[in-house]
């Protein structure tokens, strides 16, 4: 039996909630939790404002851990192995998407929290593809947001193949933006934060933003015409995204990780003189968490977090929903 | 004295018009028009739809003709030489996209109708760098449509890396359209006509299409959902698109080179799951007008044209406006 926490309706309290897994699939690992990050898209999920949502629902897609158990066809670890599962656990591996390692764009993708229990819990399983091995000098406190709000932040930069040169701007400095400043900055581009909150203009300093430009002042915006080569929007609010559109550069981007419901109306003439460009993309395939991962490591990057105990996790979302962690929050099992 | 053909008002008819250019810059040129394309681009200006016309107007800006006059630091020419000239006629040569060789991107840029006079007339004025050489094999009568509506769908092809292995719809055969399955066919690709004219449906696979999907048919658009992984959007008229966006495979791009003036709605999750992007270019540079033409002769392709005598403009804007020309109309001096 698994000892899980689990929310039988829509924004319920999570509660002790035991299950049986069944036998481990050949392709399959049983990680045992040691930390799970909450990410704003357990509360989404918690919530059921993705529709999405199968009660009792067990959230957590941001686990350290290690190996528990292993099915017969996985060999690629070790009991006891130390290994990070994020927002995807299992892909079809067939698929062209899959094929050509973008696994995360598998059109038969099984979330982690999707029709699946989560990592709040001692233990949580998924396909050995999508479970990767955290390097040596990785702490296992910090590692689970690195696997989804981490890798959300990090492929963009990947993707497009960002230039060190780039000027890029951060929308958002929470549990996503907070990252992105460090990975940008070690990516050697110039980093600016947007941001409106005055306390966390020394803090981005302090995460690696070189300028701090405060999203509410519009002449500040206009300032910037012309300057960004991409930004990345973290946030999952509507903006004024043609002010931003304009902040962009010549071939800038307005990239979007953050799950923005409305829609976003753009205007063509605007990009097409500048020959700008609109994007978004989900989370990163687990060669990318790879390379994020020892990147991460080389640069001495890591997600500031607050721990709560896995039994004070009604808590802990509270303070995620209502208060403003700096940046994380991470549940110790 | 230049003579030319102007409109004194919005959608007036043109008549002739006379004007005195002044002494020749010194790093300009003065081509002898010998043929001038028509662009929608030349209506919308015309009917001052993007509310930036000057007039008199003289529109024309789709340009094959003979250096005529230099001025003394233009050195690249000679008199009497075949060049064309497009829609953007002198660029800073100063910003860091002039530098960077995108002064299709330049912030000072001048178009060739925007302020200045056009290629309806005997004869056009423009920065020598804005001006490019026919090639040997590059017929005159033809000419002139690659520089306005030829570059602007061959320029993204370069400008994302289109591999020969893409699969790329082209939406609207009509001027843009007609040309870019040609190069699309001759790039390598596979190439798909999006169009609603039964009429075209032939034609579109003679110029290069290897499949026509009709845009009106609802289960057609959704049964090619995930497979393209660019369309070019070469209309001015607002879509559904949202239909076209489910249509493209991951990592798709669906890229806007008509001049769509409503604001278009995008839903982002839909764009993330898929890493999709939405993008929008104007025209292209010298260097990339100097690319195409040489790729047009070694693929033989060109413009097909319908031919009007100079005098006879207001004639040719009507069969243009209400008409359905295959595919562009060009006029003689």
């Amino acid at each position: 039996m698994i000892r899980a926490y689990a929310a039988s309706e829509p924004g319920g309290e999570l509660r002790p909630y035991e299950y049986d897994p069944g036998p481990l699939g050949a392709h399959d690992v049983e990680i045992d939790v040691e930390y799970c990050g909450i990410c704003h898209s357990d509360l989404s999920m918690l919530n059921n404002e993705w529709g999405m949502t199968q009660y009792p629902f067990v959230p957590g897609h941001e686990v350290a851990g290690r190996i528990a158990a292993m099915g017969e066809h996985v060999s690629k670890f070790a009991i006891g192995d130390r290994v990070g599962l994020g927002w995807h656990s299992a892909y079809c591996n067939e698929c062209s998407s899959c094929m050509a390692g973008d696994q995360n764009l598998c059109d038969a993708v099984q979330g982690t929290i999707v029709g699946r229990h989560g990592g709040f819990a001692d233990k949580v399983r998924a396909q050995a593809s999508a479970v990767v091995a955290l390097p040596d000098d990785l702490p296992s406190e910090t590692a689970g947001p690195l696997f989804c709000g981490g890798v959300t932040v990090f492929n963009p930069l990947l993707q497009y193949d960002l230039k060190p040169t780039a000027r890029v701007g951060v929308i958002g400095i929470g549990g996503l933006g907070h990252m992105a400043l460090q990975f940008l900055n070690a990516w050697g581009c110039e980093v600016t934060a947007f941001t409106s909150s005055a306390a966390k203009h020394a803090e981005a300093l302090e995460l690696g933003a070189h300028r701090i430009l405060d999203s509410h002042d519009k002449e500040a915006l206009k300032a910037s015409a012309g300057y960004f080569d991409m930004i990345l929007s973290t946030v999952n609010v509507a903006l004024n995204w043609g002010a931003y559109m304009k902040t962009l550069a010549p071939k800038g981007r307005l990239h979007f990780v953050g799950a923005v419901m409305e829609p976003v109306k753009v205007n063509i003439m605007a990009m097409m003189m500048g020959q700008r460009s609109l994007s978004a993309s989900p989370v990163g395939s687990p060669a990318v968490i790879e390379q994020m991962l020892s990147f991460a490591v080389r640069h001495g990057i890591q997600p500031q977090t607050e721990l709560y105990a896995m039994e004070d996790v009604n808590d802990a979302i509270r303070h995620l929903e209502h208060g403003s962690p700096r940046y994380r929050v991470v549940l110790k099992c």
